[in-house]
């Protein structure tokens, strides 16, 4: 007659599969359609020149105008895309949810909305005054240490993880997610000296991250 | 030879639940898209500074005409967080739809969709008329009456969930999901004397469902 | 040796499940999007009141002129739940997709994702042209009669389903999918004679929709 | 006692079978997100006309100046279609990802999220200036190419997919892409003669994939 007796350790089962299933599923469908939307409105930063502009100069010419907003579309593009990946591999490993991983999360995705915005500013004023690429490069470096603080949190001990990380496999991962953090604050610091080696190193960082690395290995192991 | 009788009790329960599956599985979806894409849409009220005031007076003191309004991105990003992790953890109880739970969802999602003209309200008019922060805070009394009614509806009998809820952790989300609506309906009563307490009640809700709590640790316990 | 033949049967089913279950999910999936996106950009047609207006009339009066588009937005976002809803019930029964299917469903898509433009030029200029209530019509009689085809095909003969529809089920749904674009046409011509009964004719559609009926009781049996 | 032994080889099923699971899941909901996203945000080309334009002609003249862009957000909503439909179905038989085909389908989805760039460049300028449908036709190349190239890297050896595609299938899928990409490049070239011409041909692109094929006689038989 005891129903929760009888039936404890088959419905626990059950039941945790079924939390950790649904939790990370909802997690990762919110953070595909945040860094989807953010990835298509950056698009809005490249207008169709108006009709004045075309009048007095021809298309041609005005379409050179909207080249550096094409490059940071591509620059903010790739690093969204560094980004998602990032993500996107830590739930390999992780499997379950708890309240402060859903909100490391959100503030990880309030980082990540906020991209376009900067990268308006940096299609803007990016060349002439070093704030705008201060403001950029601070961004991410939010949006990194907040990545690298997922992972941190949610291997620190086993209870999210469905299988355990191998301390090797963990420190890689962690000195992965913190270069691009600490290369945008060098970015950041060079601008008070040079605006192009900045911009170079914002170029660099994503072109580090779209080759096959030792991560890869890893993963093609298993 | 009678194919339908053999194979009735084993389809009916195959029926139910790929019904249960689908039917769920797309509500969260479409409330994963609605808040994924207000979350996103909340940025379009933070402007880059146009070309004349960075003219008249620097980069610097142009953006910092932008505070309120990443301010406010950042209190109202906060709160679809809250909105949504309660949607998210409802779902852990309720596995079925009926076409009035459809319907309690999609108007739901229709005071979500809102927000971004509520936020932008309040980001330019809040802290000169209080009119701006009660449509607000109007607004947020509406969502979470809704996700009120929303756990009410789902769990009033057994015939959407999955398991049942003790009536204790049934009251104890009532509890938590009443509070921020309440806080906001103080808040516009608040605002007719004094506009900076009634934002500060707004910017507190947020953080109370932030850290861990009560609720957390039910979901610990299973 | 002959490994196609040995692991035909099986490989045959697992296959066939594999096919039906990733295409429909993705046509949801894009479907689920759409809605959402199109839901959430109907806020866009209500605008904050700009400081020139709210200087000279002040902030309450300025937000009047924003209720015929608060209205425009809950009509439309309800139409819009109706169709999901319609969408999301056809596929409890369809399982599997072929080409035409999908197209079906974008050329549906495309009706839909029309409507932020349709719905615009209703709140803008519905209450003085009857040109705007009637291509808002229009193109809501384009989404309801493609959702026809799309159960129209689907439910033709069994290849796309997992199982039969009762031809009586069949006959429901079909009554059900053409009401609302009859009833549009019939909106369409009475404007010629008094826009304010079309729009009523408008307002009444979705409401006929949101309560539980006959259909509901189907999938109550199931 | 040594569990890492005992457990390897069903757990190294396992961790196969979740990898796969995830990472196409992940894509593919991504890849949705942005078709969604494009397809709906391609309406805001298509502009309710102004109060004065309105005043000056009418609402029926003034809504005439709009058929350009309405053909213009046909065309690219069905060219979208196309694209969607070709990368839907590469996930038919693609079940494991690496680095290179995520950065592959980025970066294809970055071609996809200029889209609505490209289309207003085409609706504005189309007609009398052969740079705008030359821009479109090379955002549509770079788009077939990555989708090309998405093929033939999935499909060059056996480890992202769950079962061989045959040679003749892998040739058939190869031409199928390739058409549009070349007929755009021919359409680029002809704009050069006739800009009607040219359109002609993008026109007729999406109407060669609309209707049942060759290739779905493949997914018949399977």
């Amino acid at each position: 007659m005891n129903e929760p007796i009888v039936d404890s350790s088959q419905s626990e089962e059950a039941r945790r599969r079924r939390f950790s299933a649904i939790t990370t599923a909802r997690i990762e469908t919110l953070a595909d359609g945040v860094f989807a939307i953010v990835m298509t409105l950056l698009v809005f930063d490249i207008r169709v020149p108006g009709a004045d502009a075309v009048a007095a100069q021809g298309l041609a010419s005005a379409l050179t105008s909207v080249i550096p907003n094409l490059l940071s579309y591509i620059l903010s593009f790739l690093i969204l895309g560094v980004l998602w990946v990032g993500h996107h591999n830590q739930f390999f490993y992780i499997k379950r949810a708890d309240r402060t991983l859903l909100w490391i999360n959100i503030i990880f995705l309030m980082a990540i909305a906020l991209l376009p915005f900067s990268a308006g500013l940096l299609a803007r004023y990016g060349r002439e005054d070093r704030l705008a690429l201060i403001a950029y490069d601070v961004n991410l470096i939010i949006g990194g240490v907040l990545l690298f603080f997922h992972w941190w949190y949610a291997t620190r001990d086993n209870h999210l993880l469905n299988q355990e990380v191998e301390p090797r496999v963990r420190r890689l991962v962690v000195v992965r997610i913190l270069i691009p953090p600490i290369l945008y604050f060098t970015a950041a610091l060079v601008s008070l000296l040079s605006i192009d080696i900045a911009i170079l190193i914002n170029v660099v960082v994503p072109l580090l991250y779209i080759f096959p690395n030792r991560v890869d290995a890893i993963f093609r192991r298993i």
